[in-house]
């Protein structure tokens, strides 16, 4: 395994504190989810910061520690074959249907402590809170800490939630990690099959929805001053390579109408890419890899390479943004008389959520006393999987240092947090 | 060594070829230049192409074999101590000056076969139809092959006319190849020291001038229709490192006003640095490299490194672009909230070519029946080395597919290289 083991010293003391859980049943459920989110960050492959990859020493910890809160909160909790931790809590007797609240524990490089967790803890202190309080609901709920969402050790993301959607990516079992083993391996070991895997998957007549809190991860709430928002949608996206081909030339000796510049044509398609987005709401195009390849300073750039990345939660925005910039694309290398080949390296169709979720959520948050703002997703979550499945909704929480993630620069405070856990409660309480 | 040694085979039948002279003689110096070139060239580094490195087995049997022609054409020739190969012809009785003819033997990788050794074969067919035709000059010739210009094996050019200009850059020693040999080490081999070195400094009032024939290494000439050019100048440059700092984010989640892509912002500066230098004839301005440090497909850049390279053959015209970037760069960093850090690299000042030196090249293209053009040289040259030291002066010749150089397309036709050496013949005769 590539895996450093957590420190023996970080797996002690970590329990349910019971003066937190006090205040969580106090209805006071930020400092709680805090708790929660800064113990689990104490298991890490890094020696500093917070690393959690799949079936990672660290990660399997986490799922430990996760169930061990699910049991203690009197929910019937047990890990799955694929890593997930389940806990399940009985509705009014009758019952039938259950509403799942998940988000995923896994982890980026160098991660903030709220990605995903947020989610699941909040979801945790809701359930704590409906358990000591002896309130039911007219359906049951399932917490799921999905093991996977972020694909960084195999590349292939959702590995836990399409589990449990019964999408998932069989493809990704011959997929390898930097050490060359494949996640068939890693699951064999642990007496895991295809069987054993595709037999998670719900039945969509079993289920009553599907719920997630997750961190922004952008800087929209923050710019409006709201704690949370209601998610309308997660954007569907398109990335592309573009290679364009010019002329290298000496810097010196060529004269600048006789240039046939990569790097300058490249310049202009990032700033094509940036306007045309700009011109739409929720659009966004982004150029975040750009390479003039063995580029010298004393050399015109013969070859650059650029990456495109294209996203809106309305599939139509984004195809007419990505015909609009490839004919602008077509026009920038004519005039300048240099070739742009442009690659499609993936599409996926935007996800809408469930407009009685979405109206759920949004009667709870002006309950909260909060005005109730939409806004698309531009990441994907967990919650795609659950799309076409069961109704789906999702609550953002407003991210702070200027909308930092993926960072250990994220954060979310516990009032937010607080907020967030009180309107998933009323919708809990009130969806039937 | 770190170098191949020249196939055995390619250096036999390396000769003066009596047929060739005899087609000098006549004035047909255009077949001798492209022989004298192309056999040249059968020394290499490389198996395929052509590559010859400061003081490689290749390079050592170049010197050699220009020594030889230098000698067959009856010149008092010698290899000095850093590698220059020296052809002495002696002027009338009385004779107190020497005039340089010269430029470099050495080559960048897969280079073109007339980058620098077209000016020393023409000068050698000229100095061949002097002595046959028993002409002599009223000032001594001396044809000089400089063993180091391109400075690809120590990052150290112009070690040869540096020397004997008198400006050796004394640092070079300590420099290494890529093999941790530094240049002292082969030097002292060689049983060469610095003294040695500074011995081969021509004093300036023993000079008449400085003559260079090269390659045009650019489109101008090809572009106008015109076989040769007079240099003016040889541009003056700067270079920088820009580093520019936004805010890293997803791509999917931060809305396009909300931004600091520090990619787009270098797009601005690459299409800034362009409209710039486009503005001015003689000016020149080059983002030959750009990247986004570990840019991801789906992060906002929130680092981006370019290059800027400006040259002008007029030192103010260069500097007044320069200070419009870099207002441009802050404007562009101000309006977009990024920082932007500008650093120097290098700067050089332009050198001019003499009044009189460029005269009498003119003087002399005009009765080849050419109109006398003049264009400043954005490449830097042996000539350079010489400002400040003699009159200089430089005749520019075709570059033909596009203006192409550095590469095995880079070529100049007979009738060019002929034409260039009747120049040369005329100024020679012709000069006091």
């Amino acid at each position: 395994m590539p895996y450093a083991k957590a420190r023996p010293d970080r797996m002690l003391n970590i329990q349910a504190n019971p003066a937190n859980n006090e205040a969580a049943e106090s209805g006071r459920f930020g400092a709680r989810i805090l708790d929660l989110i800064h113990r689990l960050a104490q298991f890490s492959e890094l020696p500093e910061g917070l690393m959690c990859t799949y079936f990672s020493p660290a990660h399997r910890a986490v799922a430990a520690q996760l169930r061990d809160w699910m049991q203690f909160a009197g929910l019937d909790a047990w890990i799955d074959p694929v890593g997930n931790v389940v806990g399940h809590y009985d509705g009014t007797p009758g019952a039938a249907k259950t509403l799942l609240i998940g988000s995923h524990y896994d982890t980026v490089a160098n991660a903030g402590h709220f990605d995903g967790r947020l989610g699941i803890v909040t979801a945790l202190a809701v359930v704590e809170h409906l358990q000591r309080t002896g309130r039911r609901l007219p359906f049951h709920l399932d917490v799921i800490a999905f093991s996977e969402e972020e694909g960084v050790r195999f590349s292939a993301p959702y590995l836990g939630s399409g589990a449990i959607a019964g999408c998932f990516d069989e493809s990704a079992l011959a997929r390898r990690d930097t050490n060359n083993v494949s996640l068939a391996t890693v699951l064999r070991k642990d007496g895991v099959d295809l069987a054993a895997i595709q037999a998670l998957a719900r039945a969509p007549q079993t289920l009553r929805g599907y719920l997630e809190v997750h961190i922004e991860q952008g800087p929209v709430l923050l710019q409006r001053g709201l704690p949370v928002g209601v998610v309308t949608s997660i954007a569907g996206s398109a990335r592309f390579r573009v290679t364009i081909e010019g002329a290298a030339g000496h810097a010196g000796t060529v004269p600048m109408p006789l240039r046939r510049d990569a790097a300058a044509a490249a310049a202009e398609i990032v700033l094509a890419v940036e306007r045309r987005c700009s011109t739409v709401p929720n659009l966004v195009g982004t150029v975040g890899q750009i390479v003039v390849p063995h580029g010298l300073i004393n050399v015109i750039a013969g070859t650059c390479e650029l990456s495109l990345d294209v996203r809106s939660s309305d599939d139509a925005t984004r195809d007419a943004a990505i015909a609009d910039i490839r004919a602008e694309i077509d026009r920038i290398a004519g005039r300048r008389r240099v070739s742009a080949a442009v690659k499609l390296l993936s599409r996926h169709r935007a996800v809408p959520c469930a407009p009685a979720m979405q109206a759920a959520l949004a009667r709870a948050v002006g309950s909260a006393g909060v005005e109730p703002f939409y806004l698309p997703s531009g990441a994907g979550h967990d919650a795609e999987m659950f799309a076409g499945v069961t109704d789906i909704g999702m609550l953002f929480v407003r991210c702070g240092n200027g909308g930092i993630s993926h960072s250990p620069l994220e954060t979310v405070t516990a009032e937010d947090a607080d907020l967030a856990a009180r309107v998933l409660l009323d919708v809990l309480v009130n969806l039937d």
